[in-house]
């Protein structure tokens, strides 16, 4: 009986564990392909690399065949592991890097050991030292330069561990000669077969990250706006405030972008010219639209504050009063976000959609001015009107934010030559909306004012670029005063 | 005379070129200098790295004495390189990755050889591809997981390298086991090297800084705060609104800090306990504190916007109204947010100091709600209002932000252990301000209080943690509605 019981037991515990066990692997699988799901380019990264990694391994498996590289064959190997990256921008950057830094480093590292041959047997090793401390300390040092940084930083490593090894690698020159074109030559056909596969086989180009990204991050930007003014204003008839209401989180992706952005742009200046982009297409300006769309998701982050604070009844009355401009401005600034993302998506010029949007959201602007100055003559309880009223006024600072995106994808798309085709049907296939009724500006077709908009783009071209990493300083970024068409 | 003229023109040439150079080199040379007085331990840095290089390279010229390791003592030259980083964490994460990656890797490297050899000399290349590819595929899969990109990337790579090296070699496995043992023991050398060097040699500790910097955006906010009543309200009374003050920018850097501070953090969990932190502190906390003070500087950079926007003519009389209150707000949320960020330098107990400002802050807000309620009664036009009302009202959205971070410290400070000393002194050397005049609260100090604000705090800690890198959502944070005294 006892021995059943515990046979029990046993069986028991065996199952609940198969059963743990079981559940662990369901929900690792699923995290998997979820994974995968979310980006299927990672899991052709992953047979790439595989692909990469077999080719030249077998390679240096069959060394027999190619003896003349003998052990280097490792070197190529770890080229591979270390040299391949998501984008192949990363991966030129890194194996044209280790390249250069691999040739510089080995003549420097046989120059210092035959200099070093003149101090005798004994000097040799001190003076070995010596030379190796300085290199190592003042490379490592350059390595916090913001630019060595950004483009080299790869580079330096591999400089300085190339000099260390062959300074001290204590063979004799015509030896390390022998050595080092049998690395440098194992390092190339990794770095050769990383490059190839990478560009060939399914190319994930960082320049192209970045322009969707870019491109995307106003489009989520636009999905707030678009809804904000419906979401905000129907549901607070029903519960007096702004609680539980649910705005598209999508923009707080937006609020720590600069990073990932900053490192695409690094990566997409290595790269060659690729679908659209030409060589030296302008990813510094991608920057400048990135940073200005930050500068709009704070505006927005500020607004969900306001939103979801409660300790202020709003008025209803006065809400109901800035509703159709407030509405406006939003609906307006997320339909000129909208084209001027679909204008970067498909590299046209923005053309005078967008502008005719901005336009129309400045109307709206004054609109709720007017509106502010109608409310205030009846209404008195300030504190209930401020809740809305700040919201306004927070929108009112959006408006000007998106003439700034504007202004600075109206300049990218001279300085990358985007084309200008009549992209009204693409750009925006909605009607000007029923919505607005006063002083709505018509979207411009013909080619006289298309040639004016060029023009007056081509005035305010600015020349700071958002490259330090702060924020654009709104008082550095032109005032938009001047007429759009 | 010709020839004088080009022998003049060539002397020219030479000065001006040499010039260039001149200013080249100085620039060059004072850039150097500002990035080592900005930070000193990027010079002692590069010094550890020479150091360990040196040393390390050395024994590995010393072969001959050391015979046992033959070439491998290449790998501990290539370890150094590759794993010595800036922070103790840094490094000893790379180390260890490198270290248990390299011995399992080789393991299963061996046991993939010994495998292959079933299918003999044709079966055993393509069973060997076939390994290497599936291994290096998934490996490189698994690599785009956040938590193993965050603390296990480099020991993935590693894992991949050693074992595509070790499966190909074509060795016999009794001459793998040697060169494996070799190669273990070299690349230990160098950890070990690089550990101690990084350890014991002026340490960089990722922790402390990761404890600074969040430290020092709060005193960043706090400066912005505590000067913003006095400038904003002074000045606008010369030119009638907003342009031309000077606000410090300090803040600008919290805005983009999330990366460093996570990276931070992960390195910050490989350290062994130093200074004041023991080995398990509580990283974690910091991040949650820092994505309150980002969500904090959002705010205060929704504030600058509407202080740059210049269209709208600021009623002077409705800003003398609620300068009052608002300085008053301003002020006493830097204050806290002072007392906050002293109390984690010096990681004593927060007390009741920050609190009582924290309060004071609150009072401050009704007031600023009464001063709105007064001034609508008499003042009409809302448009003049708005301005200097918004930045109100994005002012009462930063006190209850400074009360999430004062609740977000005092959690901190709980499961850090902070000493609960009479911290007074230190933390709030000036008095209780003379600007307030209605309700304030003052510190108390009597030791029965101090249990009841452990207590307090002890029930508000919250469970969620901004770990997935979203600010953290506001409806998510307990609701400041707990008496804190």
């Amino acid at each position: 009986m006892d021995i059943e019981s515990t046979a029990q037991d046993k069986a028991g515990f065996f199952v609940g564990t198969w059963g743990r066990v079981k559940a662990k692997v369901i929900s690792t699988a699923k995290s998997i392909k979820q994974l995968g799901q979310n980006d299927p380019r990672r899991l052709t990264h992953s047979l790439k690399v595989g692909l990469a990694l077999t080719l030249v391994s077998l390679l240096y498996y069959a060394r027999p065949i190619y003896d003349g590289f003998g052990e280097s064959g490792m070197w190529a190997v770890l080229t591979v592991m270390v040299v391949f990256e998501f984008t192949v921008g990363g991966t030129l950057s890194k194996t044209i890097n280790r390249g250069f830094a691999t040739f510089l480093a080995g003549a420097l590292g046989l120059g210092a050991d035959y200099f070093a041959s003149f101090f005798g047997k004994n000097g040799e090793p001190i003076v070995l030292g010596i030379l190796v401390f300085l290199l190592a300390a003042a490379a490592t040092f350059s390595r916090f330069f913001p630019k060595i940084k950004a483009r080299y930083d790869y580079g330096v490593m591999i400089f300085i561990l190339t000099f260390s090894l062959v300074a001290v690698s204590g063979y004799r020159v015509n030896e390390l000669v022998v050595l080092a074109h049998q690395r440098l030559s194992t390092i190339i056909m990794g770095g050769a077969a990383c490059m190839l596969i990478s560009i060939f086989v399914c190319p994930v180009w960082a320049g192209e990250d970045l322009h969707k990204a870019v491109s995307s991050n106003l489009e989520k930007l636009a999905t707030y706006l678009e809804g904000f003014g419906s979401v905000y204003f129907q549901s607070s008839e029903k519960d007096g405030n702004g609680n539980g209401k649910s705005f598209p989180q999508g923009y707080k992706s937006i609020l720590n972008s600069k990073s990932s952005e900053e490192s695409l742009a690094n990566f997409a200046r290595w790269e060659p010219g690729h679908g659209r982009f030409r060589l030296h297409h302008p990813w510094k300006h991608y920057l400048k639209i990135g940073a200005l769309a930050r500068q709009c998701a704070y505006q927005i982050e500020a607004i969900n504050g306001c939103i979801v604070s409660d300790d202020i009844q709003a008025s209803d009355e006065f809400k109901s009063k800035i509703q159709g401009s407030c509405t406006r401005m939003s609906a307006e600034c997320g339909k000129a976000l909208k084209a001027l993302a679909t204008s970067m998506k498909t590299m046209a010029d923005p053309y005078s959609s967008a502008n005719s949007y901005v336009e129309n959201s400045k109307v709206a602007m004054k609109d709720f001015k007017f509106a502010l100055k109608a409310a205030s003559l009846e209404n008195a309880d300030l504190a209930a009107i401020l809740p809305a009223a700040t919201v306004g006024s927070i929108l009112v600072e959006i408006v000007k934010c998106v003439e700034k995106i504007s202004e600075a994808v109206h300049e990218l798309s001279q300085v990358a030559h985007f084309e200008k085709k009549t992209v009204e049907a693409t750009v925006s296939p909605e009607k000007p909306p029923q919505l607005l009724h006063r002083g709505i500006i018509q979207p411009v077709v013909d080619a006289d004012s298309n040639d004016n908009v060029v023009i007056t783009v081509h005035e305010i071209i600015v020349t700071d670029s958002p490259e330090d990493g702060m924020p654009i300083d709104q008082n550095q970024v032109p005032k938009p005063g001047k007429k759009w068409m």
